[in-house]
C-alpha cells in the first residue's frame, strides 16, 4: 500500500526523483475560486532553495515550478492542481562509486531490503529535493488559510547546534539565511557554521512553527487528532527524529497546578498545550517544534559496508547541507498548512452546521 | 470526515463513552489463522486497569472483554474482529456540576466549539476509557506480530516527574506498578506518588517503547514513513505532548560524526535512529519516547470560565489519576503494535515477491 | 487490506456473523445535532425482516437495535454510533452436513481460497443479515437527508421473475409485502410465489430506487462520480449482477437525439440521465435501478464437489427466500442514501463557501 | 473530498483537462523489479487514440506518454510512477460560443452548480481525453497482471445501437476500428456509422470485458467486492449506464436452478456468476458488461438554456465521436485491471500466508 499522499480532504501527493527529469506532486481538493499563479508558489520555494548563502548545499536547483492544471483563468477550479519542477541540475555523474554502499544513516540499506533495488542517483525518493514539492503545495495551503480563514503559518529556527535565539523578532526571521528571530543569534551561528564547514563535520537543529488565527474546533478527538495529525506530518520531513506541541517533553516534569493553562474571560493564561486541547484546536496559538538531526553525508571517513556485506569506509564528495535544518523552516511551514487546510475542510465537511454558543476566548499575547 | 480509524491495512476503529452501555471496536484485516480468545486480550487490560494501587485511580473497571465476531473455532477468520466491554460502573451521578462549566486542559471548550454540544458524562470520547480499546485492539496486533513475525513489542515507565530509572532489568518492568524497570526507582516513585496525593497535585511523565526483530523493510519513504505513523499513533494518546524516534531531541546538539550509526559487518556501532532509516524499519530495536503531561483534573481549585463566558473557580471531585502516565505503558505499546503490523501488511502486500540480496546487518547488542 | 467499510466522510463500517453473538456496524461522521432514537430506525429494519409473510423466508429475526454509542440525551454527538443487534435465533444446529461442502452459487469455495478456512454457520459474513445493519446505518442517513437536506430517498421492486407493475402508486408500496407499486401486479406477484415455493425453485427480481429533492452538486467528475458509487455501493449488496442509472442499458440502442435530456426554463424535458450529469447531481430525480439473482439455496438437488474435491448433490433444507428480491428494497434504500449522505458531507467540505450564480432548472414531473 | 484517486493498495491518481499544457497521472503502489518502458504503454494509448478512421472524432491527439518516475534502469522502483502527455492540439480557439451555454447531457451545468465556475474548454476534467490516463495505468496493471499473475484482461465491443456480432473471434477484435470480434458485423457497423455520421446523430453502445486466469480468492465479502469495486471503476468511464456482472439483468427473469452454477470436479457447468462469488474471484472468467450512452454534442439543434436561465438552442461544431463507445474498449480494459490489481496486491497484503487446501476446479470452457 503506497504512502506518498498526506491529507484525507485536502490531499497532496509528491512524485518523482532528484535526478529523473522532473518532480511534482498532485494537489487534490483545493476548493474553488482561489485566485493561484506561479508567483503565489515560488517565493516559498526560493526561501527553501538551496545555494543561497554558503551555508547551505552549493547545488543549484532553479526550482521554477509551473502549475499544469486546476487552475483557469488564474482561479482554482476544484480539480486537481499539478505542480511541476523540471530537474536542471542533472549533471551526468559517475554513481559507481555508491551504487554499491550502504551510506550510514542513509536509506540505502533499507530500501534495498524493502525493494530489492533501488535508484541510487542522489537518493530516489529519499533526497531532500522531494520536500520541494510539499512547499509548493503548503504555499496553497497557505494562501487558502490567510486569506480564506484568517490563518497565518509561520516557523523560525529555535536552535542550531548549542546556539539558541535570545531575542525574539517575527521580521528578523527573513533577514538572515537561518530563519532565526534573533540578529545576534544569527551571526553567532554563521561563525558557528563557517568552523563546522572547515572541520568537515555536521550539526543538528530546532525548528518551531506556529500558528496563529487557528478558530476553535479544527481537529478530531481520537486517533485524528490536531497534533497527531500534525505528529505525522512534521515526522514525516527528511531528518526529523522529534516532535512537541506546546510545552513538549517539558510536561514530564510539570506538575498538574503549572501545566494546566488556566482560562478566564481575558484569554487563557498561559498555552503549554500549544493550541490544542482534547486533538481539537482552542482557538491559541498553535504551536510545534521538531529535532532535525545532522546530515551524515561527512566527507570524514565513516564505517559502512557494501551491498556485499563486506566494510568500507565511506567518505561522501559533493554538495551538502551540513546543517539540514538551515532551509527546512518553510518545508515545516507546509507540513503545518497542509494540515491545518486538511482539517479545516473536514471540520466544515462533518460540522458545518454547527451554531455554537460556546464564548470565544480571546487569543492571550504570549 | 471521522476520524476515529486507525492503520490502512490493519484497521483500527473505536467507538464508545466511558458513560454509555459499553465501549467497543472493530479490528478490521487480521490475518486468518491466528487462534484468539479472550485470555489473550485480556491480560493486557488488567495490565491498564485502574484501581490496582493506590497510586491510580480508584475507578474500578472491570474491563471483561467480550470477542463478538471474526473468530471460529477459535481462530481468526479474517473478517472483522469485534472487541466489546460493558461499562458496569456507571453511578448515576450528578454531573450538573460540571454540565456547564469549562475544566482547564480538557476538551470541554474545544468541543463545545466544534460540535455544538457535547457527553459532558465523564469526558465523552477523550475519556482515559477509551484507550481501553486500544490496548485491545492491541494486544491481537502484538499477538500476530510475536507469533508469525517474531516481533516484539514492550513499554516502560522512563521518567516519572523528576525521578529516572538508574539501572535496567525487563523482568522488573511487570513487578511495580509503574511499569519501571529499575525497583529502587520504582521504590522512590511510590514515596513520590503518594506525596502527590497529599498536596492534591499531579506530575507528568515519560514512557519508552521498544520493538524487537523488526525484519528491514518495514515503512515507507515519503509520507507514511515507519517513523511518522508511530509519531501520528502515539500522540494520538490522551495527554502525549511529545514523541521521540532513536535519539529524539537529543539530536539537535548532535553532530554527524557522532549521530551517524556507522555499519559494521557485526552490526549497527549505535542506533541513534531508533530503527528507522528514510522512513524504513533497519532491523535494529525501534525505539520510540513520549511524554505525557500531568492530569489537571486536581482538587486544587483552579480559573475557568462556564458555558456563559462568566469567570469561575474549578475544582475536581472524584477519581483521578495523579500521573496518566503510570497506567499508558501499555497504551503506548498497542500503538507501536498497531502501526508495525499495519505496515507489515502493507509491506508485504506491495513486496511479496522482492527477494532482496541485501546482506542483513546483525543486530546490536544495546 | 479490509472491506467492511463503506464512505469517505459518512463512513459505515459492518461487523458480525449471522450466528455469532450479536452483529452491528459503526457509523462514524455524522452531523452532531440530530435526533435519535432506536425508533427512528427499527421501523426500517422490520420492512427488512424476514418471517412477516408466507413469501419469505420463515427465519425469525427480532432485529432490536441498540444505540450504544454516538447518542447523548436524543441527539448525535458527532462522534461514533455503534448499532448493535443480538443474534437470539442461534438455534444449536448440525452443521456436519455443509461443513465439507460448497454449495453452488455460494461463497463458501471461495472464502475457503482467500480465507484457508470459513465460518461455515449461516454463511458467515456473506449472509444476507449482514444488510441488516446496512438498513440500520441507512436509516440515520435517511433521517438526515430528509430532515437537514430535504432528500428523500425510496426504493421499490421493479420486476419480479417475468411480472413487471403495470400502474405506479408510492402509496402502495409499503400495503403489500413485495413493495410493489401495483396492487393488481402485487397479486399476481403472490400467485407466482406460491406456486414457485411448490415448486422448490427460486427466481430473481429487478429493485428501482428514486431520491427526490437532491441538490445540483453532489458528486464528482472523475472516479468519485455519484453515479459511480452508487453503483459501487449498490453492487455489494448481496445477489446483485447489475446496475443502471436512469435509462441504463436501454441507451446501447438510443441515439443522441433520444437520449438527450434537453433543458427548458421549465425544467429538464427527460432524465435518461438518472439524475447524474458528469459524476455530479442535476437536481432531477436520481434513480437507480438493480438485478437480484434467484437464490441457489434449493431444496432441488444440485450438483457440487466437496472439500476434498469429490463430487457430491447438494440439497437445502432449512428456511431461505425463495426470492431475495422481496426483502432487498429497505436495503437498496439504504445504500442508495448511505452514499448521498457522504456526498452531501464531502461536497460542503470542499465546496461549503461556493455562491453559485447557476439558475436552477425546476424538478420535472416525470 | 477529492476524488480523483482510485484503488487502496495499486492507486492512480489522474490530474490535467483537455485543454491546458499537459495531463497525467501518479500510479502509486507499483510493486518494484516490473521492466517498464514507454512502449508498453503506447500501445494501448494508439488503440484508444482518436483520428485512425473515419468513425471517430478527428480531433488530432498524439497521445506520446513520458514517464518521468518510478523506473530506474528499465525497472519500477516501488515509488510513484508518473505518467504524462502534452496536449500539442491546443488551437487557440473561440469558446465565447459554450462559455455561457449549459449543453444538453454535460456536465456544464452541474460543474456550474458544485463548483461556482467552470474551465468551459473542452469539458474541463469531464473530458474524455481524461480517460487517456486510466489507459496509462491500465498498461501497466495489465502488464504486470499477465507477466507475474498469469491474468489477461481483454475487451470487446458487444453491440453497436442494434448491431450484435454474431460470431466470436479474439484474433479479430484488433482487426477492426471497433473493436469487434465479428469482421462480418464490423462491416455492418461501418456503414451503420457512415449513415449516422451523415444524419448528425449518434448511438449509444455495450462493451464487455473478460479476464482470464484471475485465481480464486480475490476480492472481499462485503463492500469492497471484487464485483462492487468493478461496477464502480467502470461505471466512473464517461458516459457509462449500467454495469453487468456475469448474466446480468438476464438474472431477473432467471430461476435458481437455471442460475446457479453448478460445480463438478472437471469445472463449473456455466458461469452466470461472472467468476464472482461472494464478491470474491473463483478462478472462472471474470464477465463484466457495460452500457454507454451516445454522445450528445450534435451538430443537429437541441434545446437548453444559457447561464443566466434564457432558453436557447445549442449546437455543436467541431470534432465528435458518434459513438463514444467505439473507442472506450481500451478504457475498459484498463479499469478492470486496475481493480484486479489492486486487490491482487490487497489480497496478498491480508493473506500471504494462507495455504488453502481447497481444490482447484479448473477453469471450464466457454
Amino acid at each position: 500500500m503506497p504512502g506518498n499522499t498526506i491529507g484525507k480532504a485536502f490531499r497532496v501527493t509528491t512524485w518523482g526523483e532528484s535526478h529523473g527529469p522532473a518532480i511534482g506532486c498532485v494537489v487534490d481538493g483545493c476548493p474553488p475560486g482561489l485566485p493561484l499563479v506561479e508567483d503565489d508558489i515560488q517565493p516559498d520555494l526560493e526561501r527553501r532553495r538551496p545555494g543561497k548563502t554558503r551555508h547551505t548545499t552549493q547545488r543549484r536547483e532553479t526550482d521554477a515550478v509551473r502549475i499544469l492544471s486546476g487552475v483557469f483563468e488564474g482561479v482554482t477550479t476544484g480539480t486537481p492542481i499539478q505542480l511541476l519542477i523540471e530537474n536542471v541540475d542533472q549533471r551526468p555523474r559517475d554513481y559507481s562509486r555508491i551504487k554499491d554502499v550502504y551510506r550510514p544513516s542513509h536509506a540505502d540499506y533499507t530500501y534495498h531490503h524493502k525493494y530489492g533495488l533501488r535508484d541510487y542517483r542522489g537518493g530516489g525518493r529519499s533526497s531532500a529535493r522531494e520536500t520541494t514539492m510539499r512547499v509548493g503545495a503548503g504555499a496553497i495551503a497557505k494562501k487558502y488559510l490567510r486569506e480564506r480563514a484568517g490563518i497565518v503559518v509561520r516557523g523560525h529556527l529555535a536552535q542550531l547546534g548549542p546556539i539558541r535565539p535570545a531575542t525574539f523578532d517575527w521580521d528578523e526571521v527573513e533577514r538572515n539565511p537561518f530563519f532565526c528571530p534573533d540578529a545576534e543569534a544569527a551571526e553567532e551561528m554563521a561563525r558557528f557554521m563557517d568552523a563546522l564547514r572547515k572541520s568537515g563535520d555536521s550539526i543538528g537543529a530546532r525548528i518551531d512553527v506556529v500558528a496563529s488565527g487557528v478558530p476553535p474546533g479544527l481537529g478530531e478527538p481520537v486517533f485524528d487528532r490536531l497534533d497527531a495529525d500534525l505528529a505525522h506530518a512534521l515526522m514525516s520531513i527528511n531528518a526529523v527524529k522529534g516532535v512537541e506541541i506546546g510545552a513538549g517533553f517539558r510536561v514530564v516534569e510539570m506538575r498538574g497546578t503549572e501545566n494546566r493553562d488556566e482560562i478566564t474571560p481575558e484569554g487563557f493564561v498561559s498555552n503549554n498545550a500549544g493550541g490544542v486541547l482534547g486533538g481539537i484546536s482552542s482557538g491559541q496559538d498553535i504551536r510545534a517544534g521538531i529535532a532535525l538531526k545532522p546530515t551524515s553525508s561527512l566527507r570524514l571517513p565513516g564505517r559502512s559496508i557494501d551491498t556485499a556485506g563486506n566494510p568500507i569506509e565511506v567518505v561522501t564528495h559533493g554538495r551538502h547541507d551540513p546543517c539540514v535544518g538551515i532551509r527546512a523552516t518553510p518545508i515545516a511551514e507546509a507540513m503545518v498548512a497542509i494540515v491545518l487546510m486538511d482539517h479545516y475542510l473536514r471540520h466544515r465537511g462533518q460540522n458545518a452546521e454547527v451554531e455554537s454558543a460556546a464564548p470565544v476566548v480571546p487569543r492571550s499575547a504570549e
